[in-house]
């Protein structure tokens, strides 16, 4: 079986055979030439070539033109990508009232996509439930052999500790506690991989986004909360309970609001939209959520382009202390708030100048912190929950 | 030249040669076992038998007793290290009113140290010239060739870019916007590493102090300043322009006080021991500093205690921001004031915990964050700045 040779090869995590390494590199990049693959994997050319050969006599790896992943070479060269046939991948994320499901392959194409809704406070078994339903209708439809799974990944919207336990989980109460792994894994016989919201939407900008071979930045959410996540040296940092990139949940204030995280006067409290929405709101006479709120301001309402400004220098400010922990080359803002652009981009960059330690005047060009749109604005931690499997991240047990 | 082999083996950065593989991980950890080395290098037990009795014929390996770094294994097992006579690395450590050195060879064993003073806001081709006649000095003491030195490794009290220049000096004036490089490499006619005395300190405790193994760490200077280090996946971050790690300068109160950086209300007016070296001056009616304060603490002054215990406070609160950013699995404590150890460490475990997102008492033990003194309060950086060299990190050029 194709599968189970690619499985094998993957699996093999603390292998140097060139196979495991290009295959882990495939599976991490999509498209790839050959150029690229000998930096990826430090392997010479020569190994690279015999091992491309033997794993394409095997049907595992595949030639294809150069896809986005190969910008910048020169000249179009010889790209290769895993057998889409070799593998697939089930993402899942799991939402305040839905979970949403996605498929790819190996060679990093998305073939489905679908929304079930499930009401406020759906349990875990509801969830695993209506995931191997819809899992094996989506199969049927598209004519795919289950057996092609070779994991599924799961975003949470909460820290997840590297076993799978959720350790908090305020907004979907009924998984506070409750191990990923355990409810997944018997229902769905796969390997599973896990990591919380941001984390994925990190993971799925490197994957098919912005990020795409950056191996150091900082992804920052601005939404309703604040949050994030932190790549080093191609990796997600999860921290050792799962709760890196909480940058919402930094004390600006100790004797500020309570926060939804029991502690007082988190950054998230002043940095998000929440308080812009709740200024809005109070305008409008009625409740006006984040997508509304931000069209509106993008169309011209003066009051709301205003508060969006305030959230951005408040943001802004935040970033600036992570900024001093970390000086990232680059910051990639998310969260639905991100689709203001330039309205919220242009203030926070200018507060991040003020308030961080390394100032953009001071330094060379190549030196300064470039803060950029995200390309994903939703769906990006479903897509990430896919880039989970395909990047071996967070993988439990 | 046996020095010259080491040299191209350590040279490879890019190199997959187990060879070359097998020496890095030595010149990093100094002596290990068969068994580590395997787990730290990927390579299979046979592989490494092969290029071990290769480098060994070549003299460039040494078979030895197992030690510290070998800690952990069950029955003492064989192995190896360096060759002592294949390489020295020099240190030097660029402090307010002198420059350090120190000597080590690449088994890392310490061969010498020296002090030169050299007064308030000395220059660049003073510190080099001092540096450069030190050297000659110390190998003809010894009876050492020049010719085994392998790098030089530079460490400054503030941001080092990646390119060597240093991009503030607010301790030393002299040395603003100068290029380490430029200054070193031609004096010395040797590769230059370089980084800042945090950084410089937080490899001092992967190789020979509290860190060894230890992959993801923070290190958390708390002196008269506030300082830090953020270690991953077995490297010091250092951020696109050499900022990473400056805890000390996240906006507490952004209409507070002025910092010596230039913005306001930077962590460490309030969490270093500057607040509480001013309090204790005015109480004895004359200046005190900061290691005599401490002494009177430990020695029974309860007032100074108490300044202690509220400095702890401080540094305790501003790293449950730096948690809630990384979520570190160990923080190491170190600076001068480190050294009132439990009397600063209890309030700032207690003012962390207070603070951060993951608590504690929410988690199972191996997902809590471990805070423990540093193993060197004095010469760490030092220490840290041979290591730059074998640990091949901060490489200039």
């Amino acid at each position: 079986m194709l599968n189970e040779e690619l499985n094998a090869l993957l699996a093999e995590d603390e292998s140097s055979a060139p196979e495991s390494r290009l295959v882990r590199a495939l599976s991490e990049r999509g498209t790839v030439s050959a150029s690229e693959l000998s930096r990826l994997t430090g392997l010479a050319r020569s190994t690279i070539s015999m091992a491309l050969a033997e794993l394409r006599r095997a049907g595992v790896v595949i030639e294809t033109a150069p896809g986005e992943t190969a910008r910048g070479v020169g000249r179009p060269a010889l790209a290769y990508a895993l057998n889409p046939q070799a593998g697939t991948c089930l993402g899942v994320h799991l939402s305040l009232k839905d979970i949403r499901l996605m498929v790819a392959d190996v060679s990093h194409s998305v073939i489905s996509e679908k929304t079930i809704p499930l009401g406020l406070d759906y349990t875990p078994e509801a969830a695993v439930n209506a995931a191997r339903r819809a899992l094996r209708e989506t199969y049927a439809e598209k004519g795919l052999s289950l057996r092609t799974l070779i994991g599924a990944g799961i975003s949470f919207s909460g820290p997840v500790a590297p076993d799978g336990r959720i350790q908090r989980a305020s907004i979907v109460p009924t998984w506070a506690g409750v191990n990923i792994r355990d409810v997944f894994e018997p229902a769905l016989q796969l390997p599973i991989f896990a990591d919380n919201e941001s984390n994925c939407s990190a993971l799925a900008e490197m994957t098919w986004g912005a990020a795409i071979g950056e191996e150091d930045f900082v992804f920052y959410t601005v939404d309703v909360g604040v949050g994030g996540a932190i790549v080093a040296r191609g990796r997600v940092l999860t921290g050792v309970a799962g709760g890196a990139g909480e940058f919402g949940h930094m004390t600006i204030d100790p004797e500020g609001d309570l926060c939804r995280c029991g502690n007082r006067g988190c950054l998230e409290l002043t940095a998000s939209f929440s308080p812009a929405l709740a200024v809005a709101s109070r305008s409008l006479g009625r409740t006006v959520e984040i997508e509304e709120f931000v069209q509106l301001a993008l169309g011209g309402h003066s009051g709301f382009a205003r508060l969006i400004e305030d959230t951005g220098l408040k943001a802004g400010r935040g970033l600036g202390m992570v900024g001093a922990a970390l000086n990232p080359g680059l910051v990639l803002v998310g969260g639905r708030g991100a689709v203001a652009g330039e309205m919220l981009l242009a203030p926070l960059r200018r507060a991040y100048e003020r308030h961080t330690l390394v100032k953009s005047a001071d330094v060379p060009e190549g030196q300064r912190t470039r803060i950029l749109l995200s390309r994903f604005a939703a769906n990006n931690a479903l897509m990430g929950a896919v880039a989970l499997v395909l990047r071996r991240q967070g993988r439990l047990g």
